[in-house]
């Protein structure tokens, strides 16, 4: 055995990090094929050990394949190979075929993203690789039966996803009802690929068959843009981010009391006065290149025009036009007696000429947003108080005989939503929709069948997960989507920004409190029965943005939306603990796409399965 | 009055929103003398309303600049000018000049940040401007009498700034006795200068006086750079706001028991065994440019190396060199057993050779981070049972007579200390520096005088802020730095990393919970006494980095960062709620310079002065 002294000279010969780094790594990692669980061991070069990502890829039931798809068979073994040799044929009709070339660029693409030095997309593989790393050919034979372009409520997202390696070629087979469940495929061979460090090349799964079809029909992200702005890349990073966790409702809040950043060009006068400034304005071209951005990606762009509370900034230009007030209590002081948070604003229904204005609306939103399959209303938090203390209001109750107490409110509130509906519908060119609506007043036990029609409006849920409240609207055929704040308002748990402390909402919800969240325990719960898994359309993890904006938007969203979209899209028996080390990877790959998620664990754990146990 | 039916078409043919948003806002804003604060009104052309930006510089006592300097005095009025209309004249001796030249190069940079299309530090004003805007000129005049060119706990950072306003020119004189103190006028100075949206330029105060010296010696950021890592661009990207805040400590916690990742190139091994990928580490170059970084923007590198606990992973090449164990219980399980978090690791006091290698790591560590004014030995969390549970330690501990006592284990760790102080001293060419070491078991009520020398060491302060230690360290003499984790740990509130719920430490700690944090405050409490002003160095927030790495850095710890800042600088006898709207407008001053701090409040608080109260 050499003497300590002339090791550590050997060791000090080395002169630099980066030639010294190309040495092989002193560690290695073998899959426990009991646990699932890779493990790290000294490497000694003879035990057979093989590198992180290899392990991550073929180790455990479902590899590191997120959201954990129905059924899956994985090969133990991979192979390596360029992402320039990746060549596809598709069977296809009309359209779908366009869109399917643009779904297949993106999986080139995010291929790209694998690797290590990648930059907005292009990769810089350096080689020098072995023949049959050079060589090997990875084929996509993709097969979509159906014609659907646009992603509605009844569109079968399903696929098969088949892969098989025949000398140098890996072949895979994906077949769908229709391109999103295509696109679907193709993020799930995604995950069967990683970079591998010593060849500087991908690697592939090298046998594989999938079978999938997510649980719930709606898997959605709201994102506010009107508390703070967020730019176009912003979102388009969110959208990113979706399609990666098979999401499929983005879900705009677009506009509130604090700012209406949409440019109209048939009310410009609304984004002037209500926009932040004249750069943060989204305008009709930008609505619809996210709409085609949100297809191409299997997702859905659903609008929200919150009303009648939530309006205030930007209605201001009315009343200098000679229209009157349409929004009342804009900004009204001290806030606390007129709305829940500064700054308020509530719609004036005194006010006919409100009706010809949102007539108007509607038609650009409805325009610039098509295809729609629903449109949300928003309708929440109405402050009766506001309107019973504005004259112009509460003389129209008088005069026209309604009376001024809650109900005789919340009745004139019904028929603002039945017009606002019946505007929705004509913009629509007289296509009904399902409207979309929160719970709120209107909903309230015992009253919501007075208001809301269920074959008309779906409801979301955004109190807690044992509001007795949710049993009800099942039992009275509601179909519901579940935001309930108490797991999935991605806001919570910050310090205040009225006062000190922490937020309304805290503490923050651990990416562990996301994934437990199960719509369908809740209900089974709160009406002791299992026959309204229909109506539970789905699910949405909400960020408001009272505190976020683009800086740390991909922090707030990622990876607790992941957690989401496994709970959506798989529905598991099981809690957090088996999804860990998946998770940490689907982290990693989402940093990967240029997604600043956030990190849940030291890199010590990622290396390390199961050791960051409690 | 135009009938609302041609007011909307009137409305309807502006076709562009780009073409649109030229024309004035609707917006404008005016400073109330009485309170300070900038008010929003309708803009009718003629009531002399001014720009947020115009108004945000010179209303309120002071302004928007941050942290609060002790004494200003600001004109109302403002200039604009274009930044390549920015010279200088400097009066300095030797390498301060080249400091100095530096600084302005910085300060230039800065001003074009306020540009919003600044991309990378280049913005692209484009005019077309009026003579008067394009032609004025800003002189920078600095003076510096001292030759310091490192920053100790003696230098002088006070400073002077006027600004003055003849015919065309605007001249900003600072004087400062330090380079660090005239770096620091730098940055008030830019304080004084925002972008104007009008005439696409910058605007400056017209006139502006400033006396200014900071409340406390040491205003530090630690960052953990081993359970995560960081890199080095992110690394700078902290430097860069800890600049902007006039924070001068850098504490570069940059080993610990999860991950080495610094190679040294006199022991290769200890990275290569312990950096999480031979991606991730920081080379003996990397590390001397972070510590010159600093030094241009007034900043301390302090570099931590935590012993004899929190080391571990890339000490297993020692006993594969044949030098035996130098740490021992490294990733051993159950981990609750032998240390507070996965993985565990501590040194190994029995064997003699773990002072060779530790001999050649100080030369090394204080080679490349020279020249250091003090040294941080960490020495925090040593878990005795996993010394009493390995038989190297404990036959060791009979065979030499110690016992086995928890006092018999404390005696060896603190002469495992002075053994590690000579040797930091030793590779220091003889000189001591104080060191610094985390409250521990070595420093507990009643004993830590038995231990540590008041004349050698600083105690950093991580309890909470009513831990009666506090005072008993005070009145046995020691200096002391504050990091309470109640109010200073940056990486608490968010969900746990082992098991499930929130972590250890939440709930989160807003802006406000930092900046009302006062170590004067805390003293006199716990001191009943106002005499051991001298003692206290000043506070440090932390981030300790399990659950945050380069992706999420930005936003864990900025603006919160700079509350912490205004508490070190200023040490106000005001709580938060003044500070509210600087506090605001400082955060957004960081994300124009790149960094991507949170977002605490509603872009319409900004615009509001007062009105986000509660």
């Amino acid at each position: 055995m050499a003497s300590p002294r002339s090791i550590l000279l050997l060791l000090a010969v080395v002169p630099l990090a980066t030639a010294y780094f190309r040495l092989p790594s002193p560690w290695g990692w073998k899959c426990n094929r009991e646990n699932g669980r890779c493990e790290k061991f000294d490497d000694d070069g003879v035990s057979g050990h093989i590198t992180l990502n290899h392990c991550k890829l073929t180790c455990g039931q479902y590899g590191v394949i997120w959201p954990q798809p129905k059924l899956v068979t994985l090969g133990n073994e991979v192979n390596y190979f360029l992402p320039t040799n990746v060549s596809n044929k598709i069977t296809c009709q009309g359209e779908v075929c366009s869109l399917l070339q643009e779904g297949i660029g993106l999986f080139k693409g995010n291929l790209n993203r694998y690797h290590p030095e990648c930059t907005n997309g292009s990769a810089s593989f350096k080689g020098p690789w072995e023949k049959d790393v050079k060589e090997h050919q990875i084929l996509l034979d993709i097969r979509v039966t159906g014609g659907e372009t646009s992603l509605g409520f009844d569109t079968d997202e399903s696929y098969t996803l088949t892969v098989t390696t025949l000398e140098g070629t890996t072949t895979a087979l994906i077949t769908a009802v229709s391109f999103f469940g295509a696109r679907h495929g193709l993020e799930t061979l995604t995950q069967l690929v990683e970079y591998d460090e010593l060849r500087d090349s991908l690697q592939i799964v090298n046998s594989a068959s999938v079978n999938d079809a997510p649980a719930f029909k709606y898997r959605g992200i709201l994102l506010d843009t009107s508390r703070n702005f967020f730019s176009i890349k912003s979102i388009e990073r969110t959208l990113d981010a979706m399609a990666a966790n098979k999401l499929n409702t983005f879900h705009w809040h677009i506009t509130d009391s604090h700012s209406y950043p949409l440019y109209l060009d048939s009310l410009p006068k609304m984004a002037w006065w209500g926009a932040y400034t004249a750069r943060q304005v989204y305008t009709p071209a930008d609505v619809r290149a996210i709409v085609h951005y949100g297809r191409v990606r299997g997702i859905r762009v659903l609008p929200e025009f919150d009303a009648p509370a939530h309006v205030g900034n930007g209605w201001q230009w009315a009343e200098k036009a000679g229209l009157g007030k349409l929004a009342v209590c804009v900004n009204r002081e001290p806030w606390q007696s007129y709305c829940v948070e500064p700054p308020c604003g509530q719609f004036n229904l005194a006010n006919p000429k409100l009706y010809d204005v949102l007539d108007i609306m509607y038609q650009e939103w409805i325009d610039i947003f098509s295809p729609i399959d629903s449109f949300h209303y928003g309708g929440d938090e109405v402050n009766l108080n506001c309107w019973n203390t504005t004259d112009e209001v509460t003389q129209w109750m008088d005069a026209e005989g309604f009376g001024r107490d809650a109900d005789a409110y919340y009745k004139q509130w019904s028929v603002f939503q039945e017009k606002s509906r019946q505007l929705v519908t004509k913009a629509n060119g007289g296509k009904e929709v399902p409207g979309i609506i929160w719970t709120s007043h209107l909903t309230e036990a015992g009253h919501v069948d007075k208001y809301l029609d269920p074959a008309k409006y779906i409801i979301q849920i955004w109190t807690k997960g044992d509001d007795p409240l949710i049993g009800e609207l099942l039992q009275k055929g509601y179909r519901v989507i579940f935001s309930n704040y108490d797991a999935w308002y991605l806001d919570c748990g910050f310090g205040a920004w009225v006062g000190e402390g922490n937020n309304w909402c805290s503490p923050y919800k651990g990416w562990q409190t996301v994934y437990d969240n199960s719509p369908t325990n809740i209900s089974r719960t709160l009406t002791a029965n299992n026959n309204y898994g229909n109506q539970i359309l789905g699910g949405e993890a909400a960020l408001w943005s009272e505190q976020a904006d683009e800086e740390s938007l991909d922090a707030r969203l990622w990876p607790r939306g992941s957690a989401l979209a496994e709970r959506l899209w798989t529905n598991p028996t099981t809690n957090w603990e088996p999804a860990e080390f998946r998770l940490i990877h689907q982290r990693q790959r989402l940093v990967n796409r240029g997604i600043q998620a956030d990190r849940i664990q030291p890199q010590w754990c990622h290396q390390n399965d199961g050791l960051c146990y409690l």
